[in-house]
């Protein structure tokens, strides 16, 4: 049977959009030839709607968005969407809705199945929104039973519900997995590990595009009954690719599944967290109606990856960098980070601090002589002026800060922790080394070695180094933070992080909505 | 049986403070001749603990403080308390624990039943971190059968479980539940009426205090089985109560619960108000081992609130208001802001913003023109001088933003939006006038009338006033945003609000993390 895989891009509630952009890629299918084509989890209100869901009239228009969709495919193959359903359940203060799989054909919904297994951890409170779906059957597509099962439903070790195991007893013939799975680094080497014995034929279609914090990777793959990869799907854009499942193999890279993992030939961690943050930005920009940036650049390695990243993303004629020495600033941070801005070719203006700094210094008198106060205010008299040009020419601020000093809060609220969009801030310290020494490796080292090789510095005030052993204390900090544990640092910056913008996330456990922390507390 | 309901106060994983708390209003109990003391849901662990579950060693550590409490009450009368148990369940990415109420007798826990709705609704995220417990049987406390519920237990209606049905059945006497219900206007209506037909003597016990944006009010009562209240505890402090449970009346307030609502005499819902976010204040200040505030007192009537309840919470002399007047401000501005400082006894600065607005002018020329560029850089160096106060003398810094003109985005960012914890963000325009008026009558008319008659006015540009007539969109705005629901201008702000600090919660909506609505969306 010719399967294909549509993994789009939609947008939280752009109904109409989102509707199009699967007719297009039905449309794709149709030309490869498809007899089943298989869209992502929650393709049609986007995800995650999160407590849009709360809204019944937003509800009500997905049902019909959903009726839409059908009747536009009507003459199409058989076409399997994700969706939101009405359980027909009532529980108070509950939309009482289910996390569908539709399979629209002729113009209808001929089969429904409801997700199972509903996540409740991290970045997923699907209880909040969704009833738990009862087993279904396979259903018969161009002559094959085929089980479906939407994302966690897959993931099923350690439950007391087995939805694969189900369909396989029922005489599934082929599984299909619709997901929205978000990137997290080796996400997908765990994704094939976790189903490297499939017992039949496997087809897993995953979401891509980036919504606030999540990024979805895509890289839907098809298995067959061996385990072997079919297919891979491209990571981190849209695409659409027909394969024969029970087929011969098509893989367009080398993959090998293993009892003891996953091996790919060209697999590079750097390009994958790149791709992802790139992604992260550029949805952000495009879904938001957000066609600049503006940026601080300090001469410090952390505003440098995310110039390199928002140039990419957004295109180096959409992004500004703005240097704003201080008195205590080394010279040659303003130097290189011009040189960087050439070699990206994205704006570049210097702001000098210090008549700025001075004037604060005079008004504010004894307020300033010393300690936290004095330094912090330089960091916030930068995001004014950072501000100051996100207001005149528009755009979003994007924030500079790593994961290791928002851990500790070596950050000054309202200064460099100002930002709407945080590219890096789910990246350690070593861990923004690593993504710029990949990219001076693949695009032509456009950052000065000043840059790298410096000390990590504020420059808040004279001679200043930033107080830690990063590569000793980042990954002891970052295990504590994965493991939902803490230090009286971490602690005391809970209030801090609390205010921060939208963190791409691309850890296990990233600070944002999947950390859900209270600052009061011993 | 003499029954006695300790409302205490406990902060999230201060276990060996919560169980001090515990034992304090137990021997209260005893002298009291109790014999059975009933303590609030989650008192062990305090409430709520959110992520800090997902932490092995910390719920390892409340199950020792519970064997501790149960270990120093050896020699008390059987006390109920709420805490969290192993379910015995694993489910993957989750804790498997119960949210249960233990019964300590002699040493041990005699009797634990565990919640049964769990509720994932508004600032309830349950699901998460608890399984949902089985149905227990009553258990005998001085020959009575107790029927044990845990909060949501009582709000059964539309569920498809009947907890106190099942109860009573079972052959419950008297019901007990024990609660961690957050502060709502009307709240105590609401709970009142809700339980007007016990069918059995009830005791409610409800958590006082107030933890990041949730206030318990406390409040705990006792009903006879006819719905008549024989006690009410007080609300928003700790209380110590015993009751005769099936004996006479002892109201301490004139309560009727009737079909058709409940009358309380001399209830007055602004004082209620006041009380909540006064608690709220004192808690989030005493719980962090934070002291002082600082706050900006532009001669609106919106920080003279503010100002009001830092004062009453914190203790005048632990306050700093700190008027900021531009070339734009009324002189009437920054003298009335003078006479509340005076009135209240609170410290008051005056630091003049024109010499910094205009080296900013000097130094970003063409950026600052006009618009909200030239606009938003006055109310950005206004936290910029106002956080100097924070560093230099430590506290915190007060919001004093309302609901309105945050649903709709009349703020600004790193502006008059920052702050750690916003007090008033949670009351529409026109409740913050309600309450500015019951603070004249009740307080001795301490706000000037000028900020109180005058239009509203951000005093950003000559002669400017708010584009909105609040009376009248206020409630209308307040509308979509209990429903779920939104317009243009309430998503455009989103991203806004995205970096609000701490929002103390008295409406059944309120922002922060009980509306988890995306910033990406169409």
């Amino acid at each position: 049977m010719k399967v294909t895989l549509a993994q789009v891009n939609p947008t939280v509630a752009d109904l109409a959009g989102n509707v199009a952009r699967c007719i297009e890629a039905v449309e794709t299918a149709v030309a490869q030839g498809a007899e089943l084509v298989v869209l992502p989890e929650m393709v049609v209100p986007g995800y995650p709607p999160r407590d849009i869901l709360f809204d019944n009239s937003f509800t009500e228009a997905v049902f019909e968005a959903t009726h839409d969709l059908a009747t536009q495919l009507r003459g199409a193959p058989p076409t399997l969407a994700g969706t939101v359903t009405a359980s027909g359940q009532h529980l108070p203060h509950h939309p009482g809705l289910y996390n569908a799989a539709v399979l629209l054909h002729g113009g209808t919904a001929q089969f429904v199945a409801a997700k199972r297994l509903l996540p409740t951890y991290d970045v997923f409170y699907e209880a909040r929104w969704f009833m738990p779906g009862s087993p279904s059957s396979p259903v018969t597509v161009a002559g094959h039973r085929v089980g479906v099962l939407i994302c966690e439903d897959l993931w099923d070790k350690g439950y007391n519900q087995h939805p694969p195991a189900d369909l396989l007893e029922a005489g599934a013939e082929l599984l299909i997995s619709i997901s929205a799975s978000p990137y997290r680094r080796g996400t997908l080497t765990q994704r094939l590990y976790h189903m490297r014995r499939p017992q039949c034929p496997l087809v897993y279609v995953n979401l891509v595009g980036a919504n606030d914090e999540l990024i979805f990777d895509g890289r839907s793959f098809a298995l067959n009954a061996d385990g072997e990869v079919l297919t891979l799907l491209p990571g981190f854009e849209e695409a659409v690719q027909t394969v024969e499942v029970g087929g011969g193999r098509i893989a367009n890279c080398e993959l090998r599944i293993t009892d003891y993992g996953l091996r790919i030939t060209d697999y590079d961690p750097e390009e994958e967290v790149f791709q992802a943050l790139m992604l992260g930005v550029r949805d952000f920009a495009r879904k938001n109606g957000i066609r600049r940036a503006v940026l601080g650049l300090s001469g410090g390695v952390d505003s440098a990856v995310v110039a390199v990243i928002a140039a990419e993303a957004l295109g180096a004629a959409n992004v500004t960098a703005v240097a704003i020495p201080s008195r205590y600033s080394d010279p040659r941070s303003t130097g290189s980070a011009r040189e960087l801005a050439e070699a990206l070719g994205i704006h570049f203006e210097v702001v000098e601090l210090e008549s700025l700094h001075a004037a604060t210094e005079d008004l504010l008198g004894d307020l300033l002589t010393h300690g936290t106060a004095a330094e912090n205010v330089q960091a916030r008299l930068r995001a004014i002026i950072l501000m100051a040009f996100v207001n005149h020419y528009g755009g979003m601020l994007l924030n500079t800060s790593n994961k290791t000093e928002l851990t500790v809060g070596y950050s000054t609220l309202y200064g460099d922790m100002a930002g709407s969009l945080c590219p890096i801030a789910d990246l350690t310290k070593p861990e923004v080394y690593a993504l710029a020494a990949w990219i001076q490796t693949t695009r032509g080292a456009p950052i000065p070695a000043f840059m790298i090789e410096r000390p990590p510095s504020a420059e808040l005030k004279p001679d200043q180094v930033d107080p830690f052993d990063y590569p000793k204390i980042s990954p002891l900090l970052e295990q504590l933070v994965q493991e939902n544990r803490s230090n009286t640092a971490i602690r005391r910056a809970e209030h801090k992080r609390w205010h921060m913008g939208v963190i791409l996330k691309v850890s296990e456990k990233a600070f944002g909505t999947g950390r859900m922390i209270p600052i009061t507390r011993r």
